[in-house]
Protein backbone atom coordinates (compact mmCIF):
# COMPACT_ATOMS: atom_id res chain seq x y z
CA UNK A 1 0.00 0.00 0.00
CA UNK A 2 1.28 3.40 -0.49
CA UNK A 3 0.07 6.76 -0.83
CA UNK A 4 -0.32 8.95 -3.29
CA UNK A 5 -2.29 12.26 -3.78
CA UNK A 6 -2.52 13.75 -7.19
CA UNK A 7 -3.13 17.86 -7.35
CA UNK A 8 -4.60 19.96 -9.81
CA UNK A 9 -2.58 23.33 -9.76
CA UNK A 10 -4.88 26.42 -7.90
CA UNK A 11 -7.15 28.61 -10.55
CA UNK A 12 -4.70 30.30 -12.31
CA UNK A 13 -4.95 33.92 -14.14
CA UNK A 14 -6.57 32.27 -17.23
CA UNK A 15 -8.28 29.95 -15.54
CA UNK A 16 -9.95 33.10 -14.01
CA UNK A 17 -10.26 34.35 -17.53
CA UNK A 18 -11.31 31.21 -19.41
CA UNK A 19 -8.51 30.96 -21.49
CA UNK A 20 -6.89 27.73 -23.06
CA UNK A 21 -3.74 27.90 -21.35
CA UNK A 22 -1.82 24.79 -22.24
CA UNK A 23 2.09 25.28 -22.31
CA UNK A 24 1.91 29.09 -21.06
CA UNK A 25 3.47 30.05 -17.82
CA UNK A 26 0.43 31.46 -16.67
CA UNK A 27 0.83 32.26 -12.49
CA UNK A 28 -1.56 31.55 -9.98
CA UNK A 29 -3.85 33.83 -8.78
CA UNK A 30 -4.39 35.03 -5.51
CA UNK A 31 -7.43 32.55 -4.87
CA UNK A 32 -4.84 29.81 -6.54
CA UNK A 33 -2.66 30.78 -4.10
CA UNK A 34 -5.41 30.82 -1.26
CA UNK A 35 -6.29 27.11 -2.71
CA UNK A 36 -2.56 25.59 -3.00
CA UNK A 37 -2.45 26.94 1.09
CA UNK A 38 -5.59 24.96 1.64
CA UNK A 39 -4.79 21.98 -0.05
CA UNK A 40 -1.62 21.76 2.31
CA UNK A 41 -3.64 21.86 5.18
CA UNK A 42 -6.07 19.08 3.89
CA UNK A 43 -2.98 17.03 3.07
CA UNK A 44 -1.48 18.15 6.68
CA UNK A 45 -4.69 16.66 8.24
CA UNK A 46 -3.67 12.99 6.50
CA UNK A 47 -1.42 13.01 8.51
CA UNK A 48 1.24 11.05 5.61
CA UNK A 49 4.97 10.87 5.95
CA UNK A 50 5.95 11.44 2.17
CA UNK A 51 9.05 10.46 0.31
CA UNK A 52 9.13 12.51 -3.12
CA UNK A 53 7.12 14.67 -5.06
CA UNK A 54 6.74 15.27 -8.73
CA UNK A 55 5.71 18.51 -10.96
CA UNK A 56 5.74 20.05 -14.23
CA UNK A 57 7.87 22.73 -15.50
CA UNK A 58 4.86 25.21 -15.04
CA UNK A 59 5.01 27.11 -12.30
CA UNK A 60 1.11 27.58 -11.94
CA UNK A 61 2.05 23.56 -10.84
CA UNK A 62 5.84 24.31 -8.82
CA UNK A 63 3.92 26.87 -6.72
CA UNK A 64 1.01 24.79 -5.67
CA UNK A 65 3.72 22.02 -5.06
CA UNK A 66 5.55 24.12 -2.81
CA UNK A 67 2.66 25.48 -0.77
CA UNK A 68 1.53 22.23 -0.20
CA UNK A 69 4.95 20.96 0.97
CA UNK A 70 5.19 23.96 3.19
CA UNK A 71 1.52 23.04 4.42
CA UNK A 72 2.62 19.66 5.48
CA UNK A 73 6.03 20.81 7.06
CA UNK A 74 7.83 18.36 4.69
CA UNK A 75 9.95 21.19 2.28
CA UNK A 76 13.09 19.41 2.11
CA UNK A 77 11.18 16.40 0.36
CA UNK A 78 12.83 15.61 -3.14
CA UNK A 79 10.89 17.62 -5.86
CA UNK A 80 11.47 15.93 -9.61
CA UNK A 81 10.02 18.81 -11.99
CA UNK A 82 9.75 17.44 -15.80
CA UNK A 83 8.17 18.69 -19.06
CA UNK A 84 6.43 15.15 -19.39
CA UNK A 85 4.06 16.14 -16.52
CA UNK A 86 2.92 19.71 -18.27
CA UNK A 87 -0.70 20.54 -19.35
CA UNK A 88 -2.47 19.03 -22.47
CA UNK A 89 -0.38 21.51 -25.31
CA UNK A 90 -3.52 23.82 -26.98
CA UNK A 91 -1.49 24.50 -30.55
CA UNK A 92 -3.13 27.18 -32.27
CA UNK A 93 -5.90 27.71 -29.70
CA UNK A 94 -3.49 28.76 -27.17
CA UNK A 95 -4.47 31.96 -25.20
CA UNK A 96 -8.06 32.05 -27.08
CA UNK A 97 -10.94 32.24 -24.76
CA UNK A 98 -13.90 30.85 -25.16
CA UNK A 99 -16.11 32.56 -26.80
CA UNK A 100 -13.28 33.60 -28.78
CA UNK A 101 -12.89 30.14 -29.75
CA UNK A 102 -16.12 29.83 -30.59
CA UNK A 103 -16.65 33.03 -32.73
CA UNK A 104 -13.75 31.25 -34.84
CA UNK A 105 -14.34 27.98 -34.80
CA UNK A 106 -18.14 27.36 -33.97
CA UNK A 107 -19.76 25.68 -31.05
CA UNK A 108 -19.72 22.27 -32.43
CA UNK A 109 -16.06 21.75 -33.37
CA UNK A 110 -15.62 23.16 -30.27
CA UNK A 111 -17.22 20.54 -28.07
CA UNK A 112 -15.52 18.50 -29.85
CA UNK A 113 -12.12 19.60 -29.24
CA UNK A 114 -13.12 19.69 -25.20
CA UNK A 115 -14.52 16.44 -25.04
CA UNK A 116 -13.49 14.50 -27.85
CA UNK A 117 -10.57 11.73 -26.84
CA UNK A 118 -8.61 12.12 -29.88
CA UNK A 119 -8.80 15.21 -31.66
CA UNK A 120 -6.24 17.31 -31.88
CA UNK A 121 -6.29 21.30 -32.07
CA UNK A 122 -5.02 23.29 -34.62
CA UNK A 123 -0.87 22.70 -34.59
CA UNK A 124 1.53 25.53 -34.57
CA UNK A 125 5.05 25.68 -36.34
CA UNK A 126 8.74 26.58 -35.22
CA UNK A 127 7.74 30.14 -35.67
CA UNK A 128 4.76 30.54 -33.40
CA UNK A 129 4.57 32.56 -30.29
CA UNK A 130 3.13 29.60 -28.16
CA UNK A 131 5.81 27.01 -29.30
CA UNK A 132 7.96 25.29 -27.04
CA UNK A 133 10.88 25.97 -28.28
CA UNK A 134 10.63 29.81 -27.58
CA UNK A 135 10.99 29.10 -24.16
CA UNK A 136 14.64 28.86 -22.52
CA UNK A 137 13.14 25.71 -20.50
CA UNK A 138 12.60 23.52 -23.17
CA UNK A 139 15.61 24.44 -25.35
CA UNK A 140 17.68 21.36 -24.01
CA UNK A 141 14.54 18.94 -25.65
CA UNK A 142 14.73 17.78 -29.12
CA UNK A 143 12.24 20.26 -30.97
CA UNK A 144 10.88 17.32 -33.03
CA UNK A 145 9.85 15.50 -29.28
CA UNK A 146 8.08 18.68 -27.98
CA UNK A 147 3.96 18.93 -28.81
CA UNK A 148 2.91 21.50 -31.07
CA UNK A 149 -0.87 20.82 -30.40
CA UNK A 150 -2.53 17.63 -28.19
CA UNK A 151 -5.70 15.65 -28.54
CA UNK A 152 -5.87 14.46 -24.66
CA UNK A 153 -4.79 10.64 -26.43
CA UNK A 154 -1.45 12.28 -27.04
CA UNK A 155 -0.75 14.31 -24.08
CA UNK A 156 -1.64 10.82 -22.25
CA UNK A 157 0.84 9.24 -24.76
CA UNK A 158 3.38 11.31 -23.51
CA UNK A 159 2.34 11.48 -19.58
CA UNK A 160 2.01 7.53 -19.67
CA UNK A 161 5.72 6.49 -20.69
CA UNK A 162 6.70 9.19 -17.86
CA UNK A 163 4.72 7.66 -15.59
CA UNK A 164 5.27 4.23 -15.61
CA UNK A 165 9.32 4.67 -15.97
CA UNK A 166 9.90 7.27 -13.38
CA UNK A 167 6.81 7.09 -11.00
CA UNK A 168 6.04 3.74 -11.00
CA UNK A 169 9.29 2.65 -9.32
CA UNK A 170 8.59 4.59 -6.67
CA UNK A 171 5.45 3.09 -5.91
CA UNK A 172 6.71 -0.05 -6.66
CA UNK A 173 8.76 0.42 -3.70
CA UNK A 174 6.36 1.45 -1.34
CA UNK A 175 7.01 5.41 -1.39
CA UNK A 176 4.14 7.82 -0.75
CA UNK A 177 4.10 10.37 -3.51
CA UNK A 178 2.77 14.10 -4.46
CA UNK A 179 2.04 14.66 -7.82
CA UNK A 180 1.18 18.30 -8.59
CA UNK A 181 0.12 19.19 -12.24
CA UNK A 182 -2.79 19.93 -14.65
CA UNK A 183 -6.00 18.95 -15.80
CA UNK A 184 -5.18 16.85 -18.19
CA UNK A 185 -2.14 15.37 -17.22
CA UNK A 186 -3.31 14.17 -13.95
CA UNK A 187 -6.72 12.92 -16.50
CA UNK A 188 -4.16 11.26 -18.20
CA UNK A 189 -3.31 9.84 -14.63
CA UNK A 190 -6.74 8.75 -13.84
CA UNK A 191 -7.46 6.89 -17.06
CA UNK A 192 -3.75 4.96 -16.51
CA UNK A 193 -4.69 4.28 -12.81
CA UNK A 194 -8.57 3.68 -12.91
CA UNK A 195 -8.58 2.36 -15.55
CA UNK A 196 -11.02 4.54 -18.00
CA UNK A 197 -11.95 3.82 -21.48
CA UNK A 198 -11.00 6.33 -23.82
CA UNK A 199 -14.17 7.71 -24.37
CA UNK A 200 -15.23 8.14 -20.84
CA UNK A 201 -12.04 9.73 -19.29
CA UNK A 202 -12.72 13.41 -20.81
CA UNK A 203 -15.60 13.42 -18.53
CA UNK A 204 -13.66 13.49 -15.35
CA UNK A 205 -12.36 16.90 -14.41
CA UNK A 206 -10.03 17.91 -11.70
CA UNK A 207 -11.12 20.51 -9.56
CA UNK A 208 -8.32 23.07 -8.72
CA UNK A 209 -6.16 22.45 -5.39
CA UNK A 210 -8.10 20.02 -4.59
CA UNK A 211 -5.48 16.91 -3.18
CA UNK A 212 -7.30 13.41 -4.62
CA UNK A 213 -5.39 11.08 -2.12
CA UNK A 214 -5.57 6.79 -3.60
CA UNK A 215 -4.62 4.48 -1.45
CA UNK A 216 -2.92 2.28 -4.30
CA UNK A 217 -1.92 -1.39 -4.29
CA UNK A 218 2.26 -1.10 -4.32
CA UNK A 219 2.09 -4.15 -6.54
CA UNK A 220 -1.09 -3.80 -9.17
CA UNK A 221 -0.83 -0.08 -9.30
CA UNK A 222 -4.68 -0.33 -8.94
CA UNK A 223 -6.55 1.45 -6.25
CA UNK A 224 -8.19 0.80 -2.77
CA UNK A 225 -9.78 3.60 -2.36
CA UNK A 226 -9.78 7.38 -3.51
CA UNK A 227 -11.07 10.60 -2.16
CA UNK A 228 -10.83 14.62 -2.87
CA UNK A 229 -9.49 16.17 0.70
CA UNK A 230 -11.76 19.12 -0.15
CA UNK A 231 -15.65 17.31 0.01
CA UNK A 232 -17.40 20.58 -0.65
CA UNK A 233 -15.65 20.79 -4.14
CA UNK A 234 -15.23 17.39 -5.03
CA UNK A 235 -16.09 16.20 -8.54
CA UNK A 236 -16.89 12.33 -9.47
CA UNK A 237 -14.32 10.00 -9.52
CA UNK A 238 -14.21 7.14 -11.78
CA UNK A 239 -15.37 3.35 -10.75
CA UNK A 240 -12.94 1.35 -8.30
CA UNK A 241 -12.94 -2.18 -10.31
CA UNK A 242 -11.95 -5.05 -9.26
CA UNK B 1 33.54 31.01 -16.65
CA UNK B 2 30.12 29.88 -14.71
CA UNK B 3 28.03 32.10 -12.75
CA UNK B 4 27.27 31.21 -8.96
CA UNK B 5 25.54 32.91 -6.45
CA UNK B 6 25.21 31.91 -3.00
CA UNK B 7 23.21 33.53 -0.66
CA UNK B 8 22.36 32.93 2.93
CA UNK B 9 18.67 32.53 4.32
CA UNK B 10 16.74 35.58 5.06
CA UNK B 11 16.62 36.41 8.89
CA UNK B 12 14.84 33.80 10.81
CA UNK B 13 13.04 33.79 14.19
CA UNK B 14 15.77 32.94 16.18
CA UNK B 15 18.11 35.02 13.92
CA UNK B 16 15.56 37.84 15.24
CA UNK B 17 16.26 36.38 18.94
CA UNK B 18 19.81 35.94 18.36
CA UNK B 19 19.79 32.19 19.23
CA UNK B 20 21.97 29.45 18.37
CA UNK B 21 20.15 27.81 15.76
CA UNK B 22 21.98 25.45 13.90
CA UNK B 23 19.98 22.33 12.59
CA UNK B 24 16.41 23.25 14.39
CA UNK B 25 14.33 24.14 11.40
CA UNK B 26 13.04 27.30 11.98
CA UNK B 27 11.39 29.42 9.60
CA UNK B 28 11.73 32.75 8.27
CA UNK B 29 10.42 35.77 9.22
CA UNK B 30 8.23 38.81 7.52
CA UNK B 31 11.43 40.05 7.19
CA UNK B 32 13.36 37.78 5.82
CA UNK B 33 10.65 36.29 3.55
CA UNK B 34 11.02 40.56 2.37
CA UNK B 35 14.47 39.66 1.88
CA UNK B 36 14.61 36.66 0.18
CA UNK B 37 12.44 38.42 -2.57
CA UNK B 38 14.60 41.26 -2.51
CA UNK B 39 17.43 39.02 -3.18
CA UNK B 40 15.31 37.24 -6.08
CA UNK B 41 14.57 40.94 -7.78
CA UNK B 42 18.64 41.99 -7.59
CA UNK B 43 19.55 38.30 -9.12
CA UNK B 44 17.33 39.18 -11.98
CA UNK B 45 19.13 42.43 -12.67
CA UNK B 46 22.09 40.28 -13.52
CA UNK B 47 19.95 38.59 -16.26
CA UNK B 48 21.63 34.99 -15.76
CA UNK B 49 20.17 32.11 -16.82
CA UNK B 50 20.80 29.22 -14.38
CA UNK B 51 21.00 25.63 -14.80
CA UNK B 52 20.60 24.24 -11.33
CA UNK B 53 20.07 25.00 -7.63
CA UNK B 54 21.23 23.67 -4.18
CA UNK B 55 20.15 24.28 -0.80
CA UNK B 56 19.88 22.09 2.77
CA UNK B 57 17.39 20.54 4.12
CA UNK B 58 16.51 23.63 6.25
CA UNK B 59 13.19 25.36 5.66
CA UNK B 60 14.51 28.85 6.01
CA UNK B 61 17.31 28.08 2.84
CA UNK B 62 14.58 26.23 0.95
CA UNK B 63 12.16 28.95 1.41
CA UNK B 64 14.65 31.70 0.36
CA UNK B 65 15.66 29.34 -2.35
CA UNK B 66 11.86 29.23 -3.66
CA UNK B 67 11.31 33.21 -3.38
CA UNK B 68 14.76 33.99 -5.37
CA UNK B 69 13.38 31.02 -8.21
CA UNK B 70 10.32 32.94 -8.32
CA UNK B 71 12.08 36.51 -8.20
CA UNK B 72 14.61 35.10 -11.15
CA UNK B 73 11.28 33.36 -12.82
CA UNK B 74 13.38 30.48 -13.06
CA UNK B 75 10.96 28.21 -10.67
CA UNK B 76 11.47 25.00 -13.09
CA UNK B 77 14.95 24.68 -12.41
CA UNK B 78 16.15 21.34 -10.54
CA UNK B 79 16.76 22.02 -6.88
CA UNK B 80 19.00 19.87 -5.05
CA UNK B 81 18.20 19.19 -1.06
CA UNK B 82 21.01 17.93 0.89
CA UNK B 83 21.50 17.70 4.55
CA UNK B 84 25.55 18.03 4.39
CA UNK B 85 24.39 22.12 3.19
CA UNK B 86 23.09 22.55 6.67
CA UNK B 87 23.73 25.06 9.53
CA UNK B 88 26.60 24.34 11.78
CA UNK B 89 25.23 21.77 14.48
CA UNK B 90 25.37 23.76 17.85
CA UNK B 91 25.25 21.02 19.62
CA UNK B 92 24.08 21.91 23.41
CA UNK B 93 24.14 25.38 22.78
CA UNK B 94 21.45 24.99 20.40
CA UNK B 95 18.35 27.43 21.22
CA UNK B 96 20.05 29.28 23.86
CA UNK B 97 20.47 33.51 23.45
CA UNK B 98 23.73 34.99 23.23
CA UNK B 99 23.11 36.22 26.55
CA UNK B 100 22.11 32.60 28.09
CA UNK B 101 25.05 31.15 26.84
CA UNK B 102 26.94 33.99 28.70
CA UNK B 103 25.65 33.23 31.69
CA UNK B 104 26.09 29.65 31.79
CA UNK B 105 29.62 29.46 29.73
CA UNK B 106 31.03 32.79 30.16
CA UNK B 107 32.26 35.72 28.01
CA UNK B 108 35.16 34.46 27.28
CA UNK B 109 33.86 30.97 26.35
CA UNK B 110 31.34 32.51 24.17
CA UNK B 111 34.02 34.65 22.46
CA UNK B 112 35.78 31.54 21.84
CA UNK B 113 33.43 28.97 20.48
CA UNK B 114 32.03 32.00 17.73
CA UNK B 115 35.85 33.15 16.47
CA UNK B 116 37.58 30.16 16.92
CA UNK B 117 38.09 27.57 13.65
CA UNK B 118 38.13 24.54 15.61
CA UNK B 119 36.65 24.18 18.86
CA UNK B 120 33.42 22.64 19.21
CA UNK B 121 30.87 23.19 21.60
CA UNK B 122 29.35 20.91 23.76
CA UNK B 123 28.15 17.58 22.63
CA UNK B 124 24.60 16.25 22.38
CA UNK B 125 23.74 12.57 22.85
CA UNK B 126 21.19 10.49 21.10
CA UNK B 127 18.48 11.03 23.63
CA UNK B 128 18.42 14.57 23.11
CA UNK B 129 15.57 17.08 21.66
CA UNK B 130 17.86 18.56 19.33
CA UNK B 131 19.33 15.47 18.11
CA UNK B 132 19.25 15.02 14.29
CA UNK B 133 17.81 11.91 14.31
CA UNK B 134 14.88 13.27 16.04
CA UNK B 135 13.66 14.72 13.50
CA UNK B 136 12.04 12.34 10.32
CA UNK B 137 14.17 13.72 7.60
CA UNK B 138 16.92 12.19 8.90
CA UNK B 139 16.16 9.03 10.01
CA UNK B 140 17.21 7.79 6.59
CA UNK B 141 20.56 8.58 7.26
CA UNK B 142 22.86 6.37 10.10
CA UNK B 143 22.90 8.32 12.78
CA UNK B 144 26.60 7.86 13.20
CA UNK B 145 26.99 10.64 10.70
CA UNK B 146 24.61 13.17 11.75
CA UNK B 147 26.79 15.95 14.05
CA UNK B 148 26.22 16.22 17.58
CA UNK B 149 27.79 19.87 17.49
CA UNK B 150 30.24 21.02 15.81
CA UNK B 151 33.22 23.57 15.28
CA UNK B 152 33.57 25.93 11.86
CA UNK B 153 36.51 23.00 11.14
CA UNK B 154 33.97 20.13 11.19
CA UNK B 155 31.11 22.02 9.50
CA UNK B 156 33.52 22.48 6.80
CA UNK B 157 34.45 18.55 6.65
CA UNK B 158 31.14 18.18 6.08
CA UNK B 159 30.34 20.57 3.43
CA UNK B 160 33.22 20.57 1.32
CA UNK B 161 33.47 16.66 0.21
CA UNK B 162 29.63 17.42 -0.76
CA UNK B 163 30.39 20.29 -2.79
CA UNK B 164 33.67 18.35 -4.46
CA UNK B 165 31.55 15.58 -5.54
CA UNK B 166 28.25 17.21 -5.91
CA UNK B 167 28.82 20.98 -6.96
CA UNK B 168 32.21 20.81 -8.48
CA UNK B 169 31.25 18.77 -11.52
CA UNK B 170 28.43 21.29 -12.46
CA UNK B 171 30.54 24.07 -12.23
CA UNK B 172 33.46 22.01 -14.45
CA UNK B 173 30.99 22.12 -17.10
CA UNK B 174 30.05 25.58 -16.81
CA UNK B 175 26.90 25.50 -15.83
CA UNK B 176 25.55 28.55 -13.74
CA UNK B 177 24.37 27.81 -9.80
CA UNK B 178 22.48 29.32 -7.16
CA UNK B 179 23.42 27.64 -3.65
CA UNK B 180 21.10 28.92 -0.92
CA UNK B 181 22.40 27.75 2.56
CA UNK B 182 23.75 29.35 5.79
CA UNK B 183 26.00 31.40 7.40
CA UNK B 184 28.82 28.53 8.43
CA UNK B 185 27.56 26.14 5.10
CA UNK B 186 28.31 29.21 3.24
CA UNK B 187 31.79 29.93 5.29
CA UNK B 188 32.79 26.80 4.54
CA UNK B 189 32.55 27.06 0.53
CA UNK B 190 34.07 30.83 0.98
CA UNK B 191 36.90 29.44 2.61
CA UNK B 192 37.13 26.66 -0.30
CA UNK B 193 36.50 28.62 -3.21
CA UNK B 194 38.47 32.20 -2.17
CA UNK B 195 41.08 29.64 -0.32
CA UNK B 196 40.92 31.85 3.00
CA UNK B 197 43.06 30.88 5.55
CA UNK B 198 41.78 28.84 9.13
CA UNK B 199 41.83 31.51 11.57
CA UNK B 200 40.86 34.51 9.11
CA UNK B 201 37.45 32.34 7.63
CA UNK B 202 35.36 32.94 10.99
CA UNK B 203 36.06 37.20 10.51
CA UNK B 204 34.09 37.21 7.58
CA UNK B 205 29.99 36.72 7.55
CA UNK B 206 27.32 36.00 5.05
CA UNK B 207 24.77 39.41 5.30
CA UNK B 208 21.32 37.29 5.54
CA UNK B 209 19.27 37.56 1.95
CA UNK B 210 21.85 39.14 0.17
CA UNK B 211 23.39 36.68 -2.87
CA UNK B 212 26.77 37.02 -3.26
CA UNK B 213 27.69 36.74 -7.36
CA UNK B 214 30.80 35.17 -8.13
CA UNK B 215 32.54 34.91 -11.65
CA UNK B 216 34.28 31.25 -11.57
CA UNK B 217 37.07 30.33 -13.80
CA UNK B 218 35.99 26.93 -14.13
CA UNK B 219 38.85 25.13 -14.68
CA UNK B 220 40.06 26.22 -11.58
CA UNK B 221 37.23 27.01 -9.61
CA UNK B 222 38.68 30.08 -8.47
CA UNK B 223 37.16 33.72 -8.52
CA UNK B 224 37.61 36.08 -11.39
CA UNK B 225 35.58 38.50 -9.51
CA UNK B 226 32.92 38.38 -6.15
CA UNK B 227 30.48 41.34 -5.31
CA UNK B 228 27.54 41.12 -3.29
CA UNK B 229 24.36 42.22 -4.73
CA UNK B 230 22.88 44.69 -2.36
CA UNK B 231 25.56 46.85 -1.77
CA UNK B 232 24.29 49.12 1.21
CA UNK B 233 23.73 45.54 3.11
CA UNK B 234 27.38 43.92 1.78
CA UNK B 235 29.84 42.53 4.01
CA UNK B 236 33.51 42.34 3.18
CA UNK B 237 35.11 39.82 1.06
CA UNK B 238 38.41 37.87 1.28
CA UNK B 239 40.99 39.16 -1.25
CA UNK B 240 40.51 37.54 -4.46
CA UNK B 241 43.83 35.75 -4.91
CA UNK B 242 46.32 34.96 -7.88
Amino acid sequence: MTKLILVRHGQSQWNLENRFTGWVDVDLTKAGVAEAKKAGKLIAKEDIQFDAAFTSYQKRAIKTLWLALEGIDQMYLPVTKDWHLNERHYGDLTGLNKQETRDKHGDEQVHIWRRSFDVPPPQIDMEHEFHPSKEVKYQHIDPKELPTGESLKITTERVLPYYKNQIVPFLKAGSNLIISAHGNSLRALMKEIFDVADGDIPGFEFPTGNPLLIDLDSETLKPNSAKYLDKKRAKELPEIKG
